[in-house]
């Protein structure tokens, strides 16, 4: 199959989306319900992140649904009903998460798609929740499986239980929880993934690229890689709609070089008293900053603690950025690239403008 | 300035090239003479590497000066005596390299570029070694600088005595040395330097982007992120062309899922006996085989040591690869898209066709 028919084919499942297809990831909290229908309403898909409590998926989809059914936009509205979904996806990590809830909250709200990350035990949990999930959706809702390697795509296309309908390929240049040290960059890991699964008769699996990419080169490169549709988180943590504090927006857009400046660590989970996460498979990408400077020059963890907890508790918008910020600051290695924060339907639609573009002047350059 | 017109003038300084530019990357002793000239006669610029001692500069431009005057192409020859130079380039690892061997050879041969990576001493060698190489070549050889973070490039690009005709943007997918800690991948690090060059008036310097690209697919990529050509350096590995041993190439051919399988280690230039790289700022990216499996294991350095000579000594092309092997094989992410050994000239054309089909297919989706 050809690329460009494998786009089609996914731009076919959402009918509101329009090529390249621009994804919203979904992150923890900061990826809520306005940000995903923004995103959708501009023609991308969005996608909520888990919350705070296993109930969280509950409110927030229902949030979504009441947004969508108030103001769905009129060319969304018909273009929806078709299909029987909610025109948003819903992002569940695997180790930690309830099957039970996110299935109960997916039978009601039928979200377009669900995104699968970070399972605690490999293909067996990925086979449990796709099935479950597929079940009580009846097939409504497409399984999006992120990976991080050749070796899990191969796994999870082979898959007879688990074998999703999209594999989201992360490169490690992604900020947030990734591949600890057996990821590879976006420009290997897609065209080696595209390969090995067309070899495989798998090569029917659309690819989503996802890391580093903030704008319409990245969405343009990933699609020459061999990607039907591209992810962006970074970016979107500077949209209007994304529930995060000023402070952390603030440190994103003043953050540059992003691979001096950006580092893959447990640190900040612990910091902020997060701990069980398979640690040697994924490790969480952050904007460095003073808790960072100190730990590499030998502070103690539990001095480094107090002091991130005083930050947090004193400093308000300050807890974040280079002047002394001291907590997480997750994101990607192309916090340069993000400048402004915007609404999440300008980013969309800018990117896919400027993806355009740009396949226009290369076409007129070879 | 726009992109084509900056990729248009880059390879306007070398008129036997076409677009999309295709370099071979200057990989030590691997990169040869008869790799460096094969690869231009095929419309690319052929890089040899730094040699074994200071001498085999001189010995290898007197070389490939002699194949070119011996059989350079019909077509390539009146391309290049207009412009006074050998058509291919030379590169120079700065930390232990020897200026005055280095400015003797090129003065004799005038390459149509020169390649400086990794200074001991930062934009000063830099500087040191672009002015002196710049008076002996009276201009004609380009001076071109491997970076690998934002920082070096604003560096160098606002530098009097040291600002580079070419930036060399390398990822850290890139196999052999590379920044340790602080590089990013080519996805971020390609548009965020070419920002921020346009915003400081530095926009005309050309990137050429380095790491991870080993066909059609990368080479698009990279354009769309903003770069005027790609240095391939695994791709060439496996070329009938390189100094190198079949071991070395099978190793290559076999490794795949190119994050999981190499990484960033001192410890294969430490079997080797190669010591004085400065450590913290550059690592070598190796395929894993015995030697780090053992490392990681526990294995004490002297013992891995003796195993590691042993190995080299007795077991010819068994001494790389998966099945024991224990020797350096440095390669980058890119290692699961190499596929086949060909003629360099081949690979070349294959890039740049697969290039311009991709274009023109994604062109008829958006």
């Amino acid at each position: 199959m050809t690329a460009s028919r494998i786009t089609n084919a996914l731009v076919g499942h959402y009918p509101w989306t329009s090529p390249p297809l621009i994804i919203s990831a979904p992150m923890r909290v900061m990826s809520g319900p306005a940000l995903a229908l923004a995103v959708s309403e501009a023609g991308g898909l969005g996608f909520i992140g888990p919350g705070i409590k296993p109930d969280s998926i509950l409110t927030d989809l229902s949030e979504a649904a009441s947004l969508f059914s108030e103001r769905g936009s009129a060319a969304l509205k018909p273009l929806v009903e078709d299909k029987g979904v909610l025109p948003i996806g819903i992002g569940f990590q695997l180790w930690n998460g309830d099957l039970t809830s996110a299935k109960k909250a997916v039978e009601k709200f039928t979200p377009a798609a669900i995104w699968l990350f970070a399972p605690k035990d490999g293909q067996r949990d990925i086979d449990e929740w796709t099935e479950g999930l597929r079940e009580v959706t009846k097939g409504k809702s497409q399984i999006w499986l992120q990976i991080g390697t050749l070796t899990e795509a191969v796994e999870a296309a082979g898959s007879t239980r688990g074998r999703p309908d999209v594999l989201v390929v992360q490169g490690q240049e992604a900020g947030g929880h990734g591949r600890t040290s057996d990821g590879a960059s976006l420009g290997t890991l897609v065209p080696e993934i595209k390969d090995v699964l067309e070899e495989k008769d798998a090569g029917d699996i659309p690819l989503v690229a996802a890391g580093g990419i903030a704008d319409g080169r990245g969405v343009a490169a990933a699609l020459c890689l061999g990607a039907s549709g591209v992810a962006m988180g970074t970016r979107f943590l500077c949209s209007n709609e994304a529930r995060i504090k000023k402070g952390y927006q603030d440190a994103v857009l003043e953050a540059a070089d992003g691979g001096k400046n950006t580092v893959r660590t447990h640190l900040y989970n612990h910091l902020r008293g997060t701990f069980g996460w398979p640690e040697e498979k994924w490790a969480p990408r952050t904007i460095i900053n003073k808790s960072w400077e100190e730990h590499t020059q030998g502070v103690d963890f539990e001095q480094l603690r107090e002091k991130h907890d005083q930050s947090v508790k004193e400093d308000g918008d300050k807890a974040w950025g280079k002047q002394g910020g001291r907590t997480a600051t997750y994101a990607g290695t192309g916090v340069g690239l993000v400048r402004s924060v915007d609404p999440a339907g300008k980013i969309v639609k800018d990117a896919r403008e400027e993806t355009t573009k740009i396949l226009k002047r290369l076409q007129s350059m070879v």
